[in-house]
Formats: structure tokens, C-alpha cells, sequence
């Protein structure tokens, strides 16, 4: 039996899952392959046990990996969720009156997607510094990650949009924008789309990702990773 | 101690309560002095309990009140509430993605603020037969009565605008419109704005009135009465 | 050439046309087929011209039809539409601002679609007196409309029931719904979802009805046309 | 005359307007007083010309300020706005379905309040990198903005709120936070609610910030710097 979990229960190695949850059942478990299709497609396909990434994390993660060749120093994410991201449990914080014409900062320093999206940054080389604040805004389904990225070299805006070409050319459900992309551009899909700009007077990177995070960001992909696992095409029974 | 109470404890008479609620612990304060300021503003200034309307029936009355004259044969509320109304507990009906983006009739047949609205419009000569629909709506605060009224006699449209005009010619939060007036009008106020109309091809009258929910259908017309109650200017601490 | 057009242009007959947008520059293509699909599929299914409804008339007429049976006698819809039934042009009326947190009634006896609903309910016995308010709600796609009935003859609750599903035993895009139908139930959707009950003490008929009103409401429904007409199954490339 | 102008006309240097806006037609009087109150207030008092700040430079600022004894080196700005900061005009961008359920980044390096903020932060020592990408939301009243900073001396947590509360010690409208702020806490008022913190791990300092763009952000604030311009108790006539 094959599994895609979609739980965060297998995405870490043991020790940072130790740290974040506490000691973990089955620890000769950890980590599964992470189910991030695009980074890891061979490994997904070769896998008994699929951990599917979090919504946050994919939408960091396929935001920055290009920007791995420049060396990332500093990464600053600023997520902007829907309310399908806080859960379906009935609570005083997900009360339409809490989050209607509102926008709210939760776990500063403190989400469990941190360790999930430093994981995926840090594997190889210097660690850059990460922040991540998530916020949770009025509409229902769909992330947009703002992200601020110093690197070592700063890449000419030719070879900033070289390396998310070069990355994604493969890619079905990457979409590379030429401006900020807008929810609406991915709700009820699979993709992600990307857009990437150089703040010049900053000497910084700006790039803008946003999701459907109850697709991308869980069942349309593990959809999509159960399709590399069994060899169908990629996008079967996904838009 | 005088006392004003927002509850629906002591609105109704004996029989209707028990018949909606089960037997009441202190029937012989039922049912106690009515609090719609507009209607019984003597006998409120003189009461030593005042019964606070329910948010609904404060909009409907008002708006239907004038028509009694022409002889109230048929009445049909469409009402539809912002989110504040269905109570502050969290539910799976109260959740943001519940009510975002829908409108929900509820209570069809049963609210337990048709037999206040009953009340208030039943009590001289014969009753007319009544509808009365809530929606749930993706707002916060503010209520909107869409009502359909067969009159004994349909008056002409100066007679409806007179109706009207002398019944609230004293009332400083009731404001007549000449277009069906709007939630962003009277929020965080506490007035009612009362649009009426006269449907020639079906013989009826239409009147539309909006308020908000937490003030005129609340603790706002709480505030209304104790000033009255204690001989202060009706509109002391309120817009 | 076979045409489904969207328009209002070809939905009326001459006289009604005229009375309501001025003449007709082609009276003698008045009326065309009406592609309410699930009313007129064998009409459709030869047409050469297809005048495709109005959202607003879809909703209640596939509400309304299965009542003729026991006599329409008064008719009340009370419609609520999201923000895309206004039109994209931008206007005051459509800023965000205007829509966000209200709900509008407009179009208060005037509106265009009231002959179209009127034509459909009117073509055998003696037409109902009828009244259509529209309201524009905050959100962006979904019609629902509340729709209070007389009838010559109340049916029991058997009855009613029985009147829908006779009607739509064959048709795969109404569903009969047991409670209160909700927009999210439709969405994205080409379904109409129609729910009816008896208001026993006011003695008349409660019907709630809700459609996509870009689905069912307007391409979903030009597309099942094309379908029939085409001799293709009505449910091609729709859900 | 004195007058407080609620434009972009006067707040910028003769130098800084011209390189944003073109030549301005009286550059000697530039740049006016800049209206933001807890900062100039003697400026202000004996002020002929106010120029009121932007909103989103507001919010900005009195989070920022603070943090100036530090030594700012790096700042970033991801702010959030309302639909009533996109202006009143009707445009494809402003209609409700554009905004409706969806967040989205504008003006990314270009965003005319980013001269604005850039001279309140830099006029002593060595200004900090700065980046300001301000980003559409959907509701109509507000602006949140997380701000991203690196000082020369990173202060203990202590030292931070210290920073905070001896900053704004004797202002009414400033009010500190021990939890990320919430639009909701300051929608229809004057006041701005900040709240600071420290991300041990990157090293840098997380500062929240929230106000009503129409009244700290703009209407209030005028209100605020007439009141200190004529003597007056400076919360007359605010909340």
C-alpha cells in the first residue's frame, strides 16, 4: 500500500519534529518524501510514503527554490490565507464576525509551517535567515505570499526571470506572471503562479505567489502526486 | 429598579409564550411594556419593566404600523440579517466560510420572532395573515425588510406617503426615503429609514426598512428608553 | 446558422417587447424559442433561434412551473443577486464600496426581467398577479429568490412534493432540496436547487430557489442548449 | 487663513515632488508642515500650512519612529488597504468583483506614499534600505501593516516596548498592543494600535501597526492637527 498523508505528521526529520510536537510514534518514519511535485518528481514516484506539503510551504517553496543559484541570505514571508486555512472547527477566531473586513496577524514567530519551510530552504549550504508571518484575511479559499529576498548575488532582471524559466519549464502547473498574479487567477486549480521584480533602490528580491490552498496546497496536489506514483499524466483529473 | 430587558423573556403574552417557549416561571409579569419607543413611548416612560424588541420585529413594525390605518389584510417579510444576529457562539453556521459569499433562509415557518411580530400587529381588529422569512447574509451588522402588504384598502400614493408622514412626524430616528434605503445608511446608528411604494399591477404595497441590528434593534433602542424612562432628550448619547 | 443568443433582444413577444424597450427592429423574429431547457427541450431541440432566459426568470420559473398545476393565483419573488448580475461596467453602483456589507433592493417595479417572468407564468389560464424585487448582494456569483405563492387550490404537503418531483423526473440539472437551498450548493455549477413548503397559517406556498446565475443563469444553460440542440447529452461538458 | 491639506501636493521637498510628480508650480512653499501630530506637534501649532500625511505613511511612521534610536538599517513595509484607499473613482480595479475574495499587490516599487515614507524616515543619519509594497483587500475601511525591520543595535524585548511606551507616553491616539492589532480595534476612530516584537531567530524586529485610513489616515488626523493649531483639547470631537 502506497500513502499521500496529508497531515504534517511525516514532513519533518526527527529532530525538528521533536522540537515543534514533541516526540514522534514512529520515528525511524521520518521524514517521508516530500510531496512537493515539482522539486521532488522522481523521488514522489519511487515513494512508499508521500508526506503532501503544507499550503504555505508550497507556495514559499516554489517561490524561492529558483532563487537558490544566487545564494539566499534573508527571506522574509508575509502569507495572506483564507479563512479554509484556519480549520473548519467552529471557534470564536473563525466567526464570520472575526474575519469579515478584517486582516490578522497570527503566530508571529510561532506556525508550524516555519520548520517546514526552513526544511525545504536550508538542505543545502548556509541556512538563510527566514521570518514568516502568516495573516488570516476575509475570503474563503486562497494564499498569497509576499516574500523580501536578499542574496548573495543579486541577479540582473534577466537572470532573475532566467532562473524561474529555467526551473519551471517543465512545469505544468507553474505559471510565471508578469505582474503581482491575483488569486482569482488560481482559485479551483491546481497551479501556482509566480511573479519576481527587483527592488533596485533595495538591493532585494520581491517575488509574489499565490495558491489555492485547498488545491496546490493539499488534495489537487496530492492529486497530482498520486498521478506521478501510478505513472498517469500529471494532470489527470486536475484544471 | 426600573428595569429594561433585551431579552425575549418577557415580550409576549402568556399563552403565546408557553405555546413557543414551554411555561414561563413568572407568568404574571407577561407580558411586560413593550419597548418600541415610537409606539408606546407613554407607557414605557411610566414602566417599571420594558420588554426591548427583538431586532426583526423592531423593523417590521415600524414599517407596517402606518398601514394599519388602510386595514392590514396579508403581510409577507422578507428579512435578511448580517451575521451578528445568529448569536455570538461558535457553530458550523457561524463559521466565516458558512456565510461568506451565500445568502441563507433560516427558520422558515418557525423563528421565534413571528409571534412578536404578530403580536404587535394583531392586536386591533382582525389579525392579517402573516409571512415572515429570515436570511442569514455575509455582513455584519444590519438588518433589511423587504415587505409585501394587501391592504383592505389600497391607498393612493399620497395617502401611503401621509400614512407615513404623520406617524413619525414626532420621531426623530425614524426617517423616511424616497428610494429603497440602504444598511450603510443607518449602521452604527440607531435610526430606522423606511422606504414605501405603491405596486399597481399586483394591487399591494411594498415597503423596505433597514437597521442596524445591533443598535435600533437593540442595545440603541435600549439607550432610547431608559432617556425616556427618566425624562431625559430621547436621543442623549445616541446618532 | 443555428444561434442561442444571450441577449434580452428575443425573449419577449412584439407588443411586450415594445412596451418595454421601444420597437423592435425585427418584429417578425419575435418571440423566439425560449431556452428554459427543462420547459421547452423539444422546441429547443428544432430551433433555429434560441433567446437563452434572463437569470432571474430561470430561478423562478423552474421554481414556479410545477405550481400552475394547482392554479397561480399571486406571485411574490424576492431575489437576491451577487455583484456579477450587475454588469461589468464600472459605476458608482458597482464600486466595491457600495456592494461590500449591504444589500440594495433596486429596480423596485421597473425591472426588465418582471415581463419576462410574467410571460412565463401567463401563457395558460389567468395570470397571477405578480411582484419582483431584486436586490443586489455581497458577493459575486449566485442568485436566490423566496418566492411566496397563492394558489386557487392549497395543496397538501404531498402534493407539493409530489408536483416538483413529477416535474423534474427527468431532468438532471434540478435538484429538490429538503431544507433552505444555499448559492454554495450550486456554485460553478449548472444546477438549480429548488426548495418548497406550506405556510400553513398564512395559508399560501413557500418556494426557495438558487442557481450560478453565470451558470445556470446564463453560458451553463446556453451550453445545455447546444447540447439538445445538437442532439449531444445534455450534460456534455458541464457539471 | 491656515489651512490643513489633506493632498499629496505639499509634502514632499521641492527636489523629491519634482523626481515623483514633475515640477511643482510653487516649490517655495515645500514642503509644508507634515501633519502627523504625535511627531510635529509644535510644528503644527504654529503651522500657516499643514500638509496631513498619507494613510499608509501614518501607519508607517508611528511604527518606525521608535525604532529610529536603534539605527534603522533595513526596512520593509507589506501593507494591506481597504477599497476606500483605491479612491472613489468607478474602475475595472475597483468594482466588487475585483476586490471580492482576493488580496492583491500594486505599485510594487512605485507606489507614490513610498517618497513620503522614505522622508520621514531618513531626514537624520544614514537612511535605512527601504521597501513598501502596499497590497488591495478585501473590505472597505482600514489599513494593517507588518513591517519588517533591521536595526544597527538589535534592543533586548524590554528595550523595545520601552522604546514604545516612552515614545508615545503622553499621546492619546497611540495605543500599544501585547498582540498582533486588529483593524476591528480601530475602525471608525482615531487611534492607531501598534504592536512590536522581536524574531530572535533572524535578528530583526517585527512591528504591527493598524488605523482607519479615513480617520488616522486622513479626516481624523486633519480633525487632531486643527485642534492643536487653534488650542483646543486635541481629541475634541474624536473617538
Amino acid at each position: 500500500m502506497r500513502v499521500i498523508d496529508l497531515s504534517a505528521d511525516f514532513r519533518l526529520d526527527h529532530e525538528t519534529y521533536a522540537e515543534w510536537y514533541g516526540e514522534h510514534p514512529f520515528p525511524e518514519m521520518l521524514p517521508a518524501v516530500y510531496g512537493l511535485t515539482e522539486l521532488f518528481r522522481d523521488e514522489i514516484a519511487a515513494a512508499q510514503l508521500v508526506a503532501n506539503p503544507g499550503c504555505y510551504p508550497t507556495a514559499a517553496l516554489l517561490a524561492l527554490t529558483p532563487l537558490r543559484r544566487f545564494g539566499l541570505s534573508d527571506v522574509i514571508i508575509d502569507a495572506k490565507s483564507g479563512a479554509t486555512g484556519a480549520g473548519k472547527t467552529p471557534s470564536a477566531g473563525t466567526h464570520f464576525c472575526a474575519i469579515d473586513s478584517d486582516i490578522i496577524a497570527y503566530g508571529v514567530n510561532s506556525h508550524r509551517h516555519y520548520p517546514e519551510i526552513a526544511a525545504g530552504l536550508g538542505t543545502a549550504g548556509a541556512a538563510p535567515t527566514l521570518t514568516f508571518v502568516p495573516h488570516l484575511m476575509p475570503l474563503r479559499r486562497g494564499i498569497e505570499e509576499t516574500i523580501y529576498v536578499r542574496t548573495q548575488k543579486l541577479p540582473s532582471p534577466d537572470e532573475l526571470q532566467a532562473a524561474f524559466a529555467e526551473q519551471y519549464a517543465q512545469d505544468r502547473f507553474v505559471e510565471l506572471s508578469e505582474a503581482p498574479p491575483e488569486i482569482k487567477h488560481v482559485r479551483h486549480t491546481n497551479f501556482c503562479r509566480i511573479f519576481a521584480t527587483i527592488d533596485k533602490r533595495a538591493g532585494r528580491i520581491i517575488v509574489i505567489s499565490v495558491i489555492d490552498n485547498l488545491m496546490k496546497g493539499a488534495s489537487g496536489q496530492a492529486l497530482q502526486n498520486m498521478n506521478v506514483m501510478f505513472g498517469l499524466p500529471e494532470q489527470q483529473g486536475l484544471v
